[in-house]
């Protein structure tokens, strides 16, 4: 089984590029979204998670490049119980044995006996409230308001994974690859970031 | 003109990684000792230094695997007499106007303005001290004494590009690609990393 992870600063575009990259590959494709949403549906019970995951709920669950969060003034640091959801979730995925992409929810963390491939995915400040402003619904907040939701949302990333393990978010030496996506298209970097997972999964040493 | 600069930690394999990234690319490749040879050879004068880098000088430098330092006790920071002719050789390596790949000497710094692909290799220490052990001149060194060396060299990297610029060494954020080499084998590497490379050259945003 290969499992591919990434950890993103929000707005990176790393989402986006996790979704290419399993659709390239031939992988299945796990985000926040998903994640939580199986969770929040069906509570800690891993018998309903797993039934969740198998009754086509995780392909019928609509994609989309949009940010989701960054117009939220809610806490974004989510429950200990939510986490432990996430985390059953998360685990049931991996059980299934299929082979797939999963972006956030630290599931590299989660899935680290599991060996999996880990990328950081980065960008600027600028680059990246240029990203939301792309993508984001619109509810035209101003780039003051959006980089101090970026912020917001990437220290309780930060804390979360903190909560979790020893190792720090975004340092370089936790992840296999950091990727910089400041002023590139995140299409062009699909093939790239896929002949390094490949080469991972094909590792002599 | 395309550039590639290639920052690592010492026992990394930055430096293998870079010479087998210029042999598939196509580039030609500098290097610390390249760098640091004709810098002492010439001195400040850029007549010479030109000279020195047409007259085959560089290409007959033997290039292997080899590390150069670990096992010197000498003070690892260059003097800024040296510095300074370094920074004049890097120059004039660019003013050739050839694509090359250049590794070590803050050489993304000095042509920063020349928009060159910046990588930076890093790995963990055990798998650093082994590359070490089978690369480095014979001579012996325990694993502490190494480990002790390795640190040494990567303090001396950490100052020197401090002296020359903000951005802080080894920090993902000035870097285009960060790439992890624990327990992998360099030559696995090699077609990844120049996929990046095309992808950062042919790059449309």
């Amino acid at each position: 089984m290969k499992i591919i992870t990434i950890s993103r600063e929000f707005g990176s575009g790393g989402r986006e590029l996790g979704k290419r990259l399993a659709d390239v590959m031939g992988f299945c494709y796990y985000d926040k979204e998903i994640i939580t949403a199986v969770a929040e549906e069906v509570g800690m019970n891993e018998h309903y998670i797993e039934k969740s995951l198998n009754r086509g709920f995780v392909s019928a669950f609509p994609f989309t490049f949009h940010h989701t969060m960054v117009t939220h003034s809610v806490n974004p640091i989510p429950s200990a119980e939510l986490l432990i959801a996430q985390k059953k979730v998360i685990e049931a995925i991996a059980d299934k044995g299929e082979d797939f992409v999963i972006v956030g929810r630290n599931a590299d963390i989660i899935l680290k006996n599991r060996n999996p491939f880990q990328i950081f995915v980065h960008a600027d400040m600028p680059s990246k409230i240029k990203r939301c402003m792309q993508q984001a619904e619109p509810e035209n907040l101003s780039e003051k308001e959006l980089e101090k939701n970026i912020k917001k949302i990437d220290t309780a990333r930060l804390r979360t994974r903190e909560l979790l393990s020893g190792d720090k978010w975004g340092a370089k030496e936790n992840y296999h690859l950091t990727i910089n996506t400041t002023n590139r298209n995140i299409k062009e970097l699909v093939v790239p970031t896929k002949e390094f997972a490949d080469s991972f999964f094909r590792r002599t040493i």
